[in-house]
């Protein structure tokens, strides 16, 4: 990765700083800002690029001059938005059969053309592709002729031990042992599923989730049971420990850190308690924790299966969504299912390529990974409430939209008489890809609710698309 | 790939000259050879480098100086060795659920200190490991940052387009959307089996064949039947369609071109009616043609669906076993069952490694590739004559060995007394990994049957190691 055509010049980097203080309300709206001169001591940089850097905040409306007292931080109209309300989706069994793929609604994933805020994937220009590149490069010469060799399942433990590593950060202690490389985050929960349904079993997902998650359980036919989301803090428990009073299920998925499309953050202590509810009812949990790398601020959450006792959290992750989508590389820790996933492992694929694997494990390894990281996570979270803002700014106002605690999807209820296939047909038209809510509910509920990408560097065309989205929205809403 | 260090000196590309004619026959046991003069006068080479060309066939003992009449081709004793006899293996449907996967055997793949007769996985050193890996540098290059980007299935139709152009080989004119493309082979038989077949189901499978077809049956929850093969022409079809007149199958699963473990080819004729059987009781095919690009003589075999006239065949095919095995690029042209097939890939695997795909698609496009395929027929197809021969010398004498018309393995049955699971464990004390029988087998019958891979360039250690082989089945058989 570049680093100078991510930072910019100096007065961007300074602009970087004081959002992200206005961001996590160290200032706050109405407070005065330190002056120019002040603050061009305090970073030692010339009063110019100070005043730069202020009239950068400026024109994004953060902060405003008031005269002869300096500049004071904005109200921020995204600050009082609500949050878009989940409740209404019904909570009963549902076989998918029948479930419409909408496949023409994801057909545009790798249309460049549109401006990408239908798939949750991040802008290449974020991620370090060079340097990836490079270094899979380099192995591939150090290997030579074994550079083709198939890296068949669970893996070579050069990659299962760099990821083994990383499980601290997530509250475990797992070992290489516990790995098998998956093609990605997708093989990884489909194996999952194999492992602990059998056809015609019942899976509880949370509602809304990843469509792919549903799309999963219609091919391998098992019935969804939806459970509702509780505000910001991830699926609603007591929904849960009533539904499984009166259903019996085969296994449970949740994206505890960082829900798609919700954004939501499960707190540690529902972790322990969805652990106690599950283990209760001898339900296997399958853990997506794709977004667990990308908060917002604070700690990296933990994982679910921190919280795990008898080995009963089938634990899902990639690097598709922090290094590169298309190197496919992400992992399984199956827990007491291990034989089984392996098993499927090695008839549904055999092997992921392997140089792709090598080039992530030595990133991780000695690329800085944790720095990167904290870099990646800066600009998921200034893009995110950037298109809050600009959201706000262009949309009707009883709109709710998401608080996420990380990720970089936006989940945005409109107002009810929004149709929101309708409204991807007609963005489509204007050259801007969204995700319908319909996508995201067993029920093809959630009409009135689109996901939209916040992957992509902030720029004009960014702007102006969230400007006609939100003209589509008002027109249909009218 | 480099091509100095395959075709080596002068010397000894003549010599593959020489043993080229002598196994196609156009010199036969007995025959004079040209005088050593006449050779040099006809390859333009000086008198020396013929003479070594000759000391080498002498050493390996292809041909024989008789005093003051020349050289004379020897009569080799591989020629005389009877095939394997596969008609004793019992057809009846099997459920495979308590089938033992023998996982302990499969362990040993990526041994690298083991002498690799056990998996079918040719030798880093024949194929193109540094081309591949510098057009996959050059790619990402160029791409920069879109370098990280996820090729969603299908796949690109670069890749796709490639793939379809080479299905003219095939006899076949497939378009690039015919194509989905998979993890290597694997990945395309799995998506194959879960389109058409829902558990519980029986499959009809070649007896032998391919073992991790038998686990992929097993983790599908799907039953066998197997069908034996007649001789060197593949499945016997007088049996094929007695068993489909006592038996409902959901699919067929064939290796036409070069059956794994066999090598045997199926002619057309048989292929025509191996459609016409199918197609009388609606059975869809699903055809693995991983093996297809590797004849050693004669223009490249036809595939099955060539014959296919109502689309129900599931072609299958990969460049794990021509180009790169660790690159897991494969595809499939599912025909009829396109649908399924990529409603299933999408939710399995989502995508393969972006570059590697691309990599391989530019060698077949511009790398020539059809160039390089015949230098890789010739080396295994002299590797797999040169193990025949070495085999029939240090084994029992009532073995039989099969006369594959492709590929790189052989299938070798030994006198009765031998236990190949035996076998696999002394020889794996040795340092040599074998593939026993009973793998290849739904029944777990052919016990005294062993296949052995020629993927690798032959050497003193091949050599000694077949010894010991050979050595260890005395000792069995006495």
């Amino acid at each position: 990765m570049d680093r100078t055509t991510i930072k910019g010049p100096v007065y961007q980097r300074l602009a970087g700083v004081l959002e992200t203080m206005i961001q996590r309300q160290s200032l706050r709206p109405g407070d005065r800002m330190p002056s120019v001169r002040q603050f061009s001591r305090q970073q030692r940089v010339s009063v110019p690029t100070a005043l730069q850097a202020y009239a950068t905040l400026e024109t994004r409306g953060l902060i405003a001059a008031r005269p002869k007292s300096g500049f004071f931080v904005q109200a921020r109209q995204a600050d009082f938005v609500r949050e878009p309300d989940n409740t209404s989706a019904p909570q009963k069994v549902t076989d998918l059969a029948d479930f419409d793929p909408l496949e023409s609604l994801l057909a545009d994933h790798s249309n460049a053309r549109l401006v990408p805020f239908g798939a949750a994937l991040p802008s290449g220009k974020l991620l370090p592709a060079e340097k990836l590149a490079r270094i899979m490069g380099a192995i591939a010469r150090k290997l030579g002729p074994e550079s083709i060799q198939c890296d068949i399942a669970p893996g070579s433990e050069r990659v299962r031990r760099e990821i083994a590593r990383r499980s601290l950060e997530w509250g475990c202690s797992l070992a290489p042992d516990d790995f098998i490389v998956t093609i990605g985050g997708t093989e990884a929960l489909s194996l999952a599923l194999r492992a602990t349904c059998r056809p015609g079993a019942t899976v509880v997902v949370e509602s809304p989730t990843y469509y792919n998650l549903l799309n999963m359980l219609r091919e391998l036919r098992l019935n969804a049971l939806p459970v509702r989301m509780d505000g910001a803090n991830g699926m609603d428990l007591d929904a849960l420990d009533r539904a499984l009073r009166r259903t019996r299920v085969a296994a449970c998925v949740v994206i505890a850190n960082f829900n798609n499309p919700t954004g939501s953050l499960m707190p540690d202590e529902n972790k322990r308690r969805l652990m106690e509810i599950l283990a209760r009812r001898n339900v296997p949990l399958i853990e997506d924790d794709i977004y667990g790398d990308l908060q917002h601020e604070g700690p990296r959450p933990r994982c679910v299966k921190a919280f795990d006792r008898d080995s009963r959290v089938l634990l899902c992750g990639s690097f598709s969504k922090t290094l590169a989508p298309g190197y496919r590389v992400g992992y399984i820790a199956a827990g007491r299912y291990h034989r089984q996933v392996l098993g499927l492992k090695k008839t549904s694929s055999l092997a992921g390529a392997s140089l792709p694997a090598f080039a992530i494990a030595e990133f991780l390894r000695n690329g800085g990974y944790d720095r990167y990281l904290r870099t990646l996570r800066q600009h998921y979270r200034r893009q995110v409430a950037r298109m809050r803002e600009a959201i706000v700014e262009s949309f009707p106002e009883n709109i709710g939209l998401s608080r996420p605690k990380g990720g970089f999807v936006l989940w945005c209820e409109l107002p009810k008489r929004v149709d929101s296939i309708k409204l991807f047909w007609q963005a489509r038209s204007a050259g801007i890809s969204i995700a319908p809510g319909q996508l995201f509910s067993t029920q093809r509920t959630h009409q009135n609710f689109i996901r939209l990408n916040c992957g992509h560097p902030w720029d004009a065309a960014t702007e102006r698309s969230i400007g006609i989205l939100g003209h589509l929205v008002k027109k249909m809403s009218a």
